[in-house]
């Protein structure tokens, strides 16, 4: 077995493995991230971290709420799409075919062609001065297609998009 | 393509796909976690979520730091353990056979076997009244095993463990 060799906190954070790819929209805006966790299973809440620069950044300081949706491998155009263009530059709906749908409990808008989408009223916002603010949103209502299946989740890190695996015995 | 449906918060959030598994030490005792995120890259920060009711949230309050280790396949059975068993029954790395290795600027120990290694100090701690209280952590040294590789990354979501699957073009 090789040994550890001790490298910058910078080092150690790249080896970090990937994370669910999802599309978030902020108003009528599509943002494509991967800085995404669940916060709490009862009182049902997710995070996400968005960089400050962003457009959705401004947005969601005035929606002060999101939705979340889970793409499918059919959709990697629109999440590459969604993820290297601004929405101050162009309409990520019109450029990517993607369907909005008013929102029932939140201003912003989902996501018709994914499979699962959640409506979240922002309840928290954490800076550290680093390079992702997190917004905590809690779930106020969800929508999910009956075949969904957790397996057809895509992961990301720093320029690969990955599929999920087989289940380990 | 099938309609979504209306479904509950919590039922929205159980189709959220799985996080990396990490060990995480908190003093001489491990936990398994799979509710863990990056938080930052430049001031590099993670962030660790624990149920208040489990051995290693005392022992954090009181540590105000954790190395978080991040395993292979070969160690599934330790991580199952670790998932399983409260260290306030039994020393977890006497009965998994994993070699405590003291940490260089945090009071915890890291994990030998562990390809990476991030040794973090506490800085903040978010609580929103959930299931889950979640611990940010600036990463102070890290160590990495030069043939590591983040594919190697173990997925966790409710009862499941998975590999990381295939590069999407």
């Amino acid at each position: 077995m090789l040994q550890k060799e001790e490298v910058s906190p910078e080092a150690g954070l790249m080896t970090f493995p990937g994370f669910p790819v999802v599309l978030v929209c902020v108003d009528k805006n599509i943002i494509t991230i991967a800085a995404v966790s669940f916060f709490s299973f009862v009182k049902p809440m997710v995070m996400i971290g968005i960089v400050p620069s962003r457009y959705s950044f401004e947005l969601i300081k005035k929606t002060q709420d999101f939705s979340l949706n889970l793409p499918t491998t059919e959709l990697l155009p629109a999440i590459k799409y969604c993820g290297s263009h601004s929405g101050r530059d162009c309409d990520k709906f019109a450029e990517t075919g993607l369907t909005p749908v008013p929102g029932k409990k939140i201003t912003s808008v989902f996501i018709e062609e994914c499979p699962v989408s959640l409506e979240c009223k922002v309840i928290n916002e954490i800076n550290q001065g680093g390079t992702h603010i997190w917004f905590i949103g809690e779930i106020v209502t969800s929508y999910v297609r009956k075949d969904y299946s957790r397996q057809q989740a895509i992961l990301y890190w720093p320029r690969e998009y990955r599929t999920v695996g087989n289940i380990l015995k």
